[in-house]
């Protein structure tokens, strides 16, 4: 039980709960208890919470831990279809970039893929699916300086962390992000009794991340098949104009592309644009 | 016919046609004939394009004439369901910025909301849906500075654009833009017998635009029900927290809201994010 307005540390496991770690191979990777996704640290009581609150988290500091991996798994991840072979990768984090998929230079914003409260259902749950709890949401703007606002939902609230990413594109197309350890700074508020229908978050300044891209443009009739079909084709660019390996392009794009919903009106059609920042790429002519 | 690397000038009228003037009720709107939207200018032939070249569009200047208008039209735009009146709205433009809905101070990056090559298929088509010879994308990077790439599908490409945009969120979620006459300027260029799938975008950097956010996490089962469910969330928050007409809120998401698939593979669930800048609104504490 801690007070409103204290501040929490965390010393947060990956998301595998520690069981991969460096100098793991495939073979390793593959011998995991994936059950054991998402390790979480929590649950944390807050002094006088209750239905009808809404929590205050305010991101202080996400600091990794000088390596991550992320992965494929058969059946998972948002092009399923194409990347049917398992898959591990180890990254090495220096500072705020990773350099480990060169020519790639990606940058590093650590934030906690799942942040959440305890639903108002009783039960056990997997922490798989998000909801107005919070939870597994993956919200890239989550680093530090961003203040998350959650509707409380049972007595107490009952906050839990973890799933830290040391970067992630919109999507986490591959399944993972930069999956790390990460010690988690956070001040736990508490707003009593207003109305929330579900997660708002209050980001913070980008730091230079938003300069010129690359953005594939891919419109069709179904929001998800068509943004699943941009991000193929951010891939493939990514191979024939950069030289990666289609699997690493893959991972590549988790860790950093933007998926907008460019237009959602122009019916029957959507247009989904698939983006990457010309900052993290070498210089290259398209054509 | 011009010749690959001309510089064209067009004079866009807006999408209505140029039926749309300064002054405009909702009845003047009303009585508009929409079989004229979207008025293009064009098509301009490129001298030796054949199927299987790519055409380089170079945005070098969208100029608006200092006004603009958005509406909702009944049974259009992404919250057709909430918003059933119909609505006219005129907006001011100076130079960078439209202050004609305070407080809101929104951001003007004019650019063509169509631009596009003739299709492959003969016969007259609706220019409403976007495709890959692209055509109505709304992709709203393509400001002055950034370079559009088109697939040619027919003898001479036979370029149009039009639809210009003082400024236009992710989505267009209300069907417009901030819709505007304008002088476009563009480079023409070809490139012989590559391959390009689709549209793709070199865009230009963002002039400060991407600051810290106010963002909506929306968590559901279905991308576009989540996205509008996101969208009319946020539409309250502008309504409860800064006192718009739920009208003009919707308004404003539909010229200044961003609207990105957070992550797409924690199954069944999507998660869509929902942000306008802090930068285009007072000031405010959220709880």
């Amino acid at each position: 039980m801690i007070a409103p307005g204290d501040v929490v540390h965390m010393e947060c496991v990956d998301s595998s709960g520690a069981q991969v770690r460096p100098g793991f191979t495939l073979a390793d990777f593959l011998a995991i208890d994936r059950m054991k996704i998402h390790a979480l640290t929590g649950p944390i009581a807050i002094e006088g919470a209750q239905p009808g609150d809404v929590l205050q988290v305010d991101v202080l500091e996400v600091a990794h831990k000088g390596w991550a991996w992320s992965s494929v798994i058969a059946g998972l991840g948002f092009l399923d279809g194409r990347f049917t072979e398992p898959y591990f990768f180890e990254w090495k984090l220096d500072g705020d970039v990773s350099t480990s998929l060169a020519p790639a230079v990606v940058p590093l914003r650590p934030f906690c893929g799942v942040m959440g409260l305890a639903q108002a259902e009783m039960g056990a749950f997997r922490t798989r699916p998000p909801g107005a709890f919070g939870g597994n949401m993956d919200v890239r703007e989550l680093s530090a300086g961003a203040t998350l606002y959650l509707p409380v939902m049972v007595e107490g609230g009952l906050f839990s962390a973890g799933d830290a990413h040391a970067a992630q594109g919109d999507g986490e197309v591959c399944i993972n992000g930069m999956e790390c350890p990460a010690d988690v700074t956070l001040r736990l508020g508490l707003h009593k009794q207003r109305h929330l229908a579900g997660p708002m978050v209050e980001s913070a300044a980008r730091r230079g991340e938003d300069g010129p891209e690359w953005i594939v443009v891919e419109s069709g009739i179904e929001a998800l098949t068509t943004a699943q079909t941009a991000t193929s084709r951010l891939v493939d660019l990514l191979v024939d104009r950069w030289g990666f390996e289609p699997v690493q392009a893959y991972l590549l794009c988790s860790v950093a592309m933007k998926l907008r919903l460019s237009q959602v009106v122009n019916r029957p059609m959507v247009t989904v644009s698939a983006a990457i920042a010309k900052s993290v790429l070498p210089e290259r002519r398209l054509f």
